[in-house]
Formats: C-alpha cells, structure tokens, sequence
C-alpha cells in the first residue's frame, strides 16, 4: 500500500502540508495517491542519520555490502507485479519496458556486488618502504580509495527504477560505502515508495545501520536545493535536463565546501552516415526510426541529429526514413508536461522556417502521446544556428545534409559535448576519414560503429559520460561499474603499522585482490 | 641571457607595455631583467598554437612523448650553474634547495616518461563482443584515457622548479598528451624564462608540434583569468593560495563550458601527539623546530598545528619545541611580499590575546627573514576561533592544549579539509583511539605515523590531494605519477574495427600493458 510518506531511515514520516499526486499518462488522470513533500526538518534529519551511518557503514568490508545490494535486488523482486503497474501508472511506459527496466536494475545492482566481492576496485597501490635508502630512508606509502560521504541522488524521470530510487546512482554509491539520499523524481513517487520500502527491508535484513538509505519526496526544486546545499551532503548524482543539472552543479560549486556532482544531461548523439552504409541503406532507415522512436525517444541516447553528405545516395535514405517514421504509432509519453515540451521544441524548430519535413506521423493520437517526427536542414543552417542543437526530448531526429566531407567535419566541430557519437560506414572509410573520426571523437563519451546509440550496455568498459553538457564530468560513468569511483577519494598511509592498514593494503594481500606493488601490477603478496 | 620575452611555442615575443622585475629577497633590492607581461594576442595565439599542436600531440605514442619528457629533464640539467644561481636571486631559497628541487624536476619529468613506457597507466578496460548472446547479441565496448587537450599551469611561488614551468603539473600534463601554457609566477619569471628554453630546445630536439609548451610573464590576475575563460582551455593546475585557487575554480565553474580546476591550495597539516610519542619527546620537539622551519615554512605540508592532551608531558614537549625553536636561525623568505604576509598572519593570531608563546627566534634578522614562532592556545578557544584554524604561510605553528580526547576530537572535526595528518603514537594507541584516528582521516589526504609532514615522496602511491579547500579536488593527486589522470577522460569504442583500434585496446595487446578485459586483470592477448 502506498502511504505517500518520506522514508527517513527507517521512519515513515509525512510532517509536511504540501501535497501532490502523480500522473497517469496513457488514462490522462491524476493517480490516486498523495504524497508529502518533505520538509526542511525532515530533509535535516535524513541527512544526520546518514552522517551517523556512515560512521558504520563506510568500514563493512565488501561481502557485506554486497550482501545488502543483492538483498535490495531480491526485495525488488519480491514486489511483484505491484512495481510492474504502479511503474507504468506513473510513466505510461510499456509493460515490456518496465519489466526490462526491472531487470536492468537488479542486474545493475548484483554487479555493484560481484564488484565488491572480488575487490579490486579500491585501486589498491603501495610503494614499499625502504629504511636503508641513501641519502633519506624511503617512507612506506600505501593508498587506496574511500567512501566520501552521504551521497544526494536526484531521480530521473525517464528510468523510474533504473536511474532512480536503487538505481546506478544508488547502487554505485552504496557500493562504494557511502548512505544515500534519493531526492525522488515527482512524476513516479508511488514507484519510488515500493522500492524504496524494498531497500529499507534489505537493511534490515542485512543489519545495515538506520540512515543508510533515504528517500525524500519532492514536487517542486526546493528540497533539492536544501539537499546539495547541506553541509554534510558530500556529493551528488542526478540524471536529467542540462537546466536542472547545470543549476545544482553551480549551487554545489559556489557552496562554502564545493562538492562534486556528476550530472547526466542532454544529448543528441550525432550520427554520421558515410557513403558505404547507403549499401544497407533500409536497413539504417528503419534501425533509425525504431531507435528515434525507441522509449517514445525519452532516452538520453536517443539519436537527435543524422549527419551526411548530400547526394543520391543520402536524398534516398532520407527518403525511406522519412517513410518508416510516418508508420511508428504514437506512444505515451510519460507526462503532458513532457509532451508539451516535445511539441514546443518541435515547433520553434518548424517556426524557425529553416528546416523541412522529412516525414511524420500524421494520424490521430491519443492525449500525451508522442507523435514522431523528423525535420531536415542545409548544413551550413544548420552550424549558423545554436538553437537547432539542442535535444528535443521526444520522438524526434533532425537530418542534416552537408555539401562536402568539409562541411560535415564543420558541423560536427559546431556540436556541443556528447554522450555518443555513431558512425556508419565501413574500416575503408573510418582509415581515410581521420579527421571526422577524430572531430567526432573529441565530442563525445563513447564511439559506436554501425549501430544505434539507443542501448548501453552495463558493463565495465561501457564509458556513459561526455564532454560538457552532457555530464558535468567528462570522466565519470553513471552505468556500468566504473561508476563506483565518483563516489570515492583517495587516501595514502605512510609508514603505518602493517597489521593496522586496510586489509587491501595489508602486505599478505588478504582479499586476494589486484594492486600497484612499487609500480608492478600483481595479485601477489609483499 | 633573460630577455624577458613571452614563449609563444617557437616565437620570443614582447608585444606589450607592461612590464615587471622580480625581486632577490636575500639581497633586498630587484633583479635587473625587465619581463613583458603577455597581451591579450600574445594569450590568445598560445592558446591557438596549442589548440593545433594538440591535433598532432594527443596521437603521439607513449614513447615519443616519453622521449620529450626525458629530454626537457635533460636540457634542464644542461642549463646549469646559470639555473641555481638564477632559482636563488630570485627565491632567496639556499643553494642545497635549488639543487635539490633541480633534481627532483628532473625525477618527475623521468617518472612520467617510465609510466609512458609502460604504458599501463591508459586504465584500458574492455567487454568482448558477443554476437551470438540470447536474447540480444553483447557488442563490444573498450574504453581507455585520452588527453584532454590545452592545459593551462599556474606556477607556485615556492617551487619554482619542481611545481611551476616544468613541474608536476606541466610534466603530468605532456605525460597525459596534452599541450601546456604556462602563466609564470611573477616571483621567479627568469627561472621561468630559463626552463621555458629548455622545454623549447626539447621540444625541438624530438620533433614535437609548435605550441605543444608555452611561457606567459604575468604580474597581475589579468593573464591567468583570460587563460582559464578561454573556450580552448579544457583544464587548469594551480599550486597557490586558497584565495587564488578558489577564484580560479569559480571561474572556470561558471563559464559557458565549465572546466575542471585541479587546484592544491593552503593547509595547516594537523599534527596529533598520543602519549606514547613523549617517550622521545625531545626527538619530537627538535623534528618539529626543523619541519616548521623547513623551507623557512613555506611548504605546503608545512606542520601548521600541533595537538595533544593537556598533561607533563605535553608541557615538557611543548617546553622543548619552544628552546629547539628559538635556536633556529632566520632564513630568507620567497619576497617582502610574502615576509610581510607572514608578519602579519602572527600579528592577527597574537593580537586576539587568545594565544600565548611557546617559543620564538628572539635576536636580529636581515630584512624579509622569518623568525621562527610557534604558540599555544586552549582546545575550547581554538574550536571558538575558526581564524586559528587559517594557514599562515612561513616558519610558524600552533600548539592546541586539550583537556581530553574527546576536545581533541572535536578540536580536530572542526578542521577544514587537508593535505595531512600526522600521528605521533604507537600502535597501541592508534588501536585504541580509533574515533581520534578516524576522525583524521576524514580530514586528510595522507595519514602520516610517526614522521614529518613536510616531504614529499614522487611514488606511484603518493596522495597529494585532500579535502576542500586543501585542494578542489580530493580524488586526485599533484605528485606521483597519478597526477597524468587528471588531464585525460575515457572514451569507448562500440563495435570498432579491431585493427583501427588505439594499440592499448587491440586484441593482441601489443604495448603488452594491464588491461581489464571482461572484468578480469590480465596482461594477456585476447
């Protein structure tokens, strides 16, 4: 039963008098429940219980916080059929989706924990001590990371389990040892409840200290803020629009103690077709339209802008794309406020008079679906005017036809930073067009061939990050398990007693794990 | 010969008017060269020069680059008597320190040149495709570092070597693949210029990209703040002030594109004495008289605060540190700037009549030599006075009484965030004061047991990074070979043609580097 209450520990709190309820899309009404904004009170004593826990927490060895991660995963589960309808209740995403959403987030969070078992992580690396060194006796120096601190995470609208409540921020920073605090997304709060609740009962289960994890309900920006300005919140995680993501990194810069936050933003993944890919040329034309459409195109990998050469070839692909999206039925989005935006943003696109349409869907649909919809545009159009860069959240795509390999380079150079970049084509043309591989390269988190950036793969070489404004920081993942490094800093003890240190830095390699021994990759003892 | 021109990659120039001189402390009057302080032209063509130089620079392979770096410790080396000589009237420093951080340049420039050689430090990591996986195939994602791009360096006023024209940051920053403009510091512009043609003629000698290294002259904060808005400028070091630091890094988080600022700023380097220590307790007070006074103080891990329970034996300690103290003789300080600085921070501490003194060097100096001081004062007024809590740069420490060690605690969780801190102890105690332990940690960067703060080791496992405002980042270090990550940010490679991968990420694993290939740590071909 969802009760509408801020989870504070291990509390069910409501104290406050603003009110608001979540939104079913696909019925076009008010969902039953009504959730309690958290007050500055309650904000105050989440964060003083997860100081106080981490005073536990940030020293359980890994086992156990693996433990706690699986038990979270298990409790998922455990919902049941109840997580499957409140998810698409309050996202108007499909069944399948929530299912494969659930999925990834249990998968997500069991290899935050296989991660923890085996150890590695902690870049373990030691410069052993040499007493007899001449002129000076060389000091022993032995570093490895360590949680930070209570970590704020900002739910995302468009992954209501899998980038929000235990989603990767979660499951990254608890991994790391750190409490966490979701400041949960408004449009999915009931979602946010049950798997909230879920955690609370791994906590309990594993014996996890009150205040490791909590969960704050939110309609407006005001528990945000009061959450990334507490002086004991140490970091943050959020996913969503570069407005809301560029507004909590300078909060968070110009504090007194400036934290970091690792904001996933806006995208539009460029995507260069080169002339061998027009040998597939249906095939890309409808992989297109189904990624573009992919999720109602509420991904931030979905693929916002094709770029290529004008030519027979291109005018032909064109063509068919513009045909296969004419057919993708309309599909919700997962709020009329999100499909207000959609619409406008589509519209000052079409008003600037600059583009042409390439195809649309031209049925009827039902109120906040998302009808898809690619524009076209000249290039050199395209590079005077900023203002067709930017994402347009939604089933859409903007073609931009180049005069020469030049232009193309050009255009790309005009982009802003990228999350993805994909490249159609073959290894003939990636040899000799260096110099688009490249421009393309220095913009974006990760290079795709011949594929759709719709997808990420979780996994640990997966780079999920990209130059500015995608993330606010470039070298950080928010999917796979590098992610778990934000949530950590380094520390060097020098010349500690040996049986005192961390056991990954204990000299008989405890926990079997690899390190940097005086420069040597090993898994050996000392 | 100084010509008090700009480096702009090949080109001498002084197209500007404003000038300055730098300033022999020692001999208390000017140099004779006359530096041109670099326009806004002059700023922007370095820039422009290094944004091109980067196109060639970033695809260099670990052993060039390693041979450039070898070869600027080298031409170092051949400048010399003319360098040491130049460092002193310019630091007012000793002859043994010029050679010592001469040397240690040197050291730093090769570390990084083994670590290219190696070549494991690119973090590659990569998920093998499977294209048979059910239900979906698996692509294959292979990440690595890359360099950011241009870099501009603030030198330090008291490393004019080993952290200012060819230092840590300028080293760590070729070593990453990126080009580096330097802005000089104004205190030590020939030494600058010197190390600026050495770089040139390294440069030259291996063949490197014009505007792979730059040297701006600056007297002001003109220079620096068009460095760090610039929209080529990806990231900034600065080894300085926290005023300086902190202005810095809300520069760069508020431009239209923020850049990340790897700033190491002030720190006062807590000191806590358990009593174990005072079973060598005269060892301990004349360690300390040297550290404080090491440098004439100025060091960034200068111990700028002494703590320990109230007791005899503290007292006796405190007795001794005072007679060590007040035998050390005054030594030159970096300028009267900064002599004069010094004078005053003791002035404010002294003059709130809420400190009373330990020991000071009591006879005559030379004009803009510090005289040693250390003073004492109550836990409880300390923990009231956040203005003892400040860094004040030169031969100078705080010794802070505690009536328990709960005060001590609490005396030590009112720090801001630092480089160190230092136990004296055994390990009996540190098993037991584990509060006392912990709560340093959370403080520090680098635990220190039984030793100084005040030297740093150049090792793999080296922590020169602590919490704000010690640095604004803590998750990195500006000495030891880790410093190279700081300039670089992963990219993944989705389904790339193997052969066209970057040789770090290619099956046969050909620089034969550690890699992570699906999630194990391996040496191996794939």
């Amino acid at each position: 039963m969802i009760t509408g209450k801020n989870t504070i520990g291990t509390l069910n709190s409501a104290r406050g008098t603003d009110t608001f309820k979540t939104f079913n899309p696909v019925e076009n009404r008010e969902n039953p429940w009504v959730f309690h904004q958290a007050t500055k009170d309650e904000i105050d004593q989440a964060v003083q219980l997860a100081t106080e826990a981490f005073g536990q927490y940030k020293n359980f060895s890994g086992k156990r916080k693996a433990e706690f991660l699986r038990a979270i995963a298990d409790e998922i589960e455990e919902i049941g059929e109840d997580l499957i309808t409140t998810y698409m209740a309050e996202s108007g995403l499909p069944e399948g989706r929530a299912r494969g959403e659930r999925g990834r987030t249990m998968v997500q969070l069991r290899a935050f924990a296989d991660l923890l078992e085996e150890g590695s992580w902690v870049e373990a690396t030691i410069d052993v001590g040499q007493a007899d060194k001449e002129p000076m006796p060389k000091p022993d120096i032995r570093k490895m990371l360590f949680p930070i601190g209570p970590v704020a995470v900002f739910g995302a609208s468009n992954f209501p389990l899998a980038f929000s409540t235990a989603g990767g921020d979660t499951a990254s920073a608890l991994a790391a040892g750190c409490p966490v605090i979701v400041k949960g997304h408004p449009l999915h709060a009931a979602t946010g409840e049950l798997v909230s609740s879920a955690i609370l009962k791994a906590a309990e289960k594993t014996n996890m200290p009150n205040g490791v994890f909590s969960n704050l309900n939110s309609s407006g920006i005001s528990v945000g803020q009061e959450l990334v300005q507490h002086p004991e919140i140490k970091a943050v995680g959020f996913t969503g629009s570069i407005a809301g993501g560029t507004a909590i990194y300078k909060l968070a810069s110009t504090r007194e103690v400036p934290i970091p936050v690792f904001a996933e933003m806006g995208s539009v993944n460029p995507v260069v077709v080169l002339p061998s890919a027009f040998e597939q040329s249906a095939h890309w034309a409808k992989q297109y339209a189904l990624s573009i459409t992919n999720g109602t195109g509420q991904f931030c990998t979905n693929p916002g802008l094709i770029l290529g050469v004008k030519g027979d070839d291109f005018t032909q692909f064109i063509g068919t794309l513009g045909e296969e999206i004419a057919q993708i039925s309309p599909a919700s989005m997962l709020h009329p406020n999100i499909y207000k935006a959609f619409e406008k943003g589509i519209e000052v696109v079409t008003a600037s008079g600059k583009t042409s349409l390439v195809g649309a869907y031209k049925g009827e649909a039902a109120p906040n679906f998302g009808k898809a919809k690619v524009l076209t545009v000249d290039a050199d159009v395209f590079i005077a005017n900023p203002a067709l860069h930017h994402e347009v959240f939604g089933p859409y795509s903007l073609v931009v036809q180049c005069d020469s390999d030049q232009e193309l380079e050009a255009a790309i150079n005009a982009l802003e930073g990228q999350l993805t970049g994909t490249l159609l084509g073959n290894s003939k043309e990636l040899s000799e067009k260096t110099s688009i591989v490249d421009a393309l390269k220095e913009k974006v988190g990760r290079l795709i061939l011949n594929g759709v950036p719709t997808g990420v793969e979780v996994c640990a070489a997966m780079h999920h990050g990209g130059p500015f404004p995608s993330t606010t920081n470039a070298k950080y993942t928010s999917v796979g398990v590098s992610a778990i490094t934000r949530w950590t800093r380094p520390v060097a003890y020098q010349n500690w007693p040996l049986e005192l240190l961390p056991e990954a830095l204990q000299n008989e390699n405890p926990l079997k794990i690899h390190r940097i021994v005086d420069g040597i990759h090993t898994f050996n003892t000392i």
